[in-house]
């Protein structure tokens, strides 16, 4: 069996720097909200294992984490280290089939060490990528792409799938897979230069800068006969939009909402049920953790399609864990080329 | 082969007295939009069938037929007799299989005489039921109702389930079906005359007259766990608590949006992207015409629940082709109790 490649040096430490939750977000999580403070090393009992972090992972996501709204997780207590998916090296121990030196992409938290059980691995890192990507290509971008796209969107060649934050980290690889399952890929993105990063290298027929277009007007024109599958991230005008150009029987994926600051109170918009109705579209809404079931048949597919050169994931690797705290709000206001990660040093 | 019961008397006529589409609304049709003129009854080609029409028939998506909105079907041309099924008498045919004195359920229009091709019958009417149950129980209300249910809103015994406009031709038959089913009911209608009809008629184990009570606190009592299935056909106020009381993986059927007076311009209301993304639910639009090959297994269905006495559909039948204008409005306020035909005599 291979293993992952590009595994950086790891320097040893004494302390457990953990970046702790220590303020309540109304919207988007900033660096305020977070506070780093140094614990000692965790040691595990039986059944446990201690890993040291490499590559901590920066979610959307997370900011449903941070909130105290009612949501699908249960919110992170005031005082505790973050939520966080990350890569990282067994140190220690104490768990069946868990060896010193494995690789593992799992819920370890926004801290250089956890100590863990099995049922925080995500996946293991055993394939021939680069370390990083197991948090990328293969981990929650990978597999929230792939699942969401095939189970919900259901994608059939020569469908026109439009994408929103399509150079984001979930949406380059949806414009990807798309066109590998033969669709027409139309994506929507927040400056000039992720436009060209759609075209030139996510492959998308039509790349469009929601900022400097009329979004109606755009969408008519790249998708005249409409819109079958729409992968939204974001929520907001730009779902208004793409409701009304949808074909009838399309599917809208809602796999996001990052466009929308806060839910409290509830924004309003142009009332959608008429769309549902008259052209019949199927919505639905996608979390990655009810499709766990699914998660070894995508990674298969996703390496393979990888290996084949159809799919890449940009990551975007900044260096030291006190950038943790300000990178969620960067996700939320664009300021991200590709899937972030932080690598601990 | 059993034939329909309850047949009326039909008077002979030597015009054909016609429901014509006169002016446009852009809301809800009211009896301005329409004019009662006579013309001579038509004569069938090659290929056509005469008819009589008995009962015309009074539906909500009527309304759409009369807009010039896109929607999905093309607009009843002004001058033209109001498109419309009925259930009708064949007087004379010249169509292969159709013979005179079967009696047939299909778009024939608000009119005494149609000539029409086979492509126009909906169902013929072969079961021993009313002769006016063929445009309800077996006509557009129970094939919606049964296929809308099923095929979108995929009920599972124990499910909980919630319908707006519980007491209307589709309503009333969404409960009983779904009791039918196993699911527990819950009806939202417009008066306490009605809420009673839910319980004592229609079987809901739960009837909430919507307008003398807080919908979001009486849904949150009523489904304490969450709804499982939302069968809606009003869209709106109504709608927009539903989604705020789903439960995870819920299905949100959109068969109607009654309560929405006009869409130019779209009304707003609270956004449901995070609802659907948060629960995870399912939200489809239906449209009867998509589903026709599943028709004769719905008819089946149906026929066999009413011969065991679970479902039932009320018919609200008034006499005479004048009050043909006015009555789409009064679907759409709620001057109905159950499903409303025209009689002509």
């Amino acid at each position: 069996m291979s293993g992952p490649t590009d595994i950086p040096p790891i320097r040893p430490r004494d302390l457990n720097r953990q970046v702790l939750l220590t303020g309540r977000p109304e919207a988007i999580p900033e660096a305020r909200h977070f506070t780093i403070a140094e614990a000692s090393v965790p040691v595990p009992g039986p059944g446990e294992f201690l890993v040291r972090n490499i590559y901590l992972s920066v979610d959307p996501a997370q900011r449903g984490w941070a909130s105290s709204e009612a949501n699908y997780s249960q919110p992170v207590p005031l005082g505790n280290p973050m939520r966080a998916l990350a890569v990282a090296r067994v140190d220690q121990s104490r768990a069946e089939g868990i060896s010193e030196g494995d690789f593992l992409y799992g819920w370890f938290g926004w801290q250089d060490f956890c100590v863990a059980r099995p049922e925080a691995i995500m996946t293991r890192a055993t394939r021939a990528l680069p370390l990083a990507q197991f948090a990328g290509l293969l981990g929650l971008n990978g597999l929230t792409a792939h699942l969401a796209l095939t189970r919900l969107g259901r994608p059939g060649t020569g469908d026109t799938l439009a994408v929103s934050t399509a150079a984001g980290g979930v949406g380059s690889l949806v414009g990807q897979i798309g066109k590998a399952l033969g669709c027409r890929t139309i994506g929507l993105t927040g400056s000039d230069e992720k436009a060209a990063l759609c075209r030139e290298v996510y492959g998308y027929d039509v790349a469009l800068n929601y900022k400097s277009v009329d979004v109606p007007e755009a969408l008519k024109a790249a998708a005249p006969e409409g819109i079958d599958i729409f992968f939204d991230n974001t929520g907001g005008a730009i779902l208004d939009a793409a409701l009304r150009q949808m074909s009838v029987g399309g599917r809208v994926v809602q796999c996001g909402t990052a466009s929308v600051a806060s839910w409290t109170p509830p924004p309003t918009g142009p009332r959608a049920e008429r769309e549902v109705l008259t052209r019949r579209l199927i919505w639905s809404g996608f979390v990655i953790f009810d499709h766990a079931a699914h998660f070894a048949a995508a990674a298969e597919d996703l390496a393979a399609w990888h290996a084949s050169g159809q799919i890449d994931l940009r990551l975007e690797i900044k260096t030291g864990i006190e950038l943790a705290p300000g990178s969620i709000a960067d996700l939320y206001a664009g300021r991200n080329l590709g899937k972030r990660l932080i690598q601990i040093v």
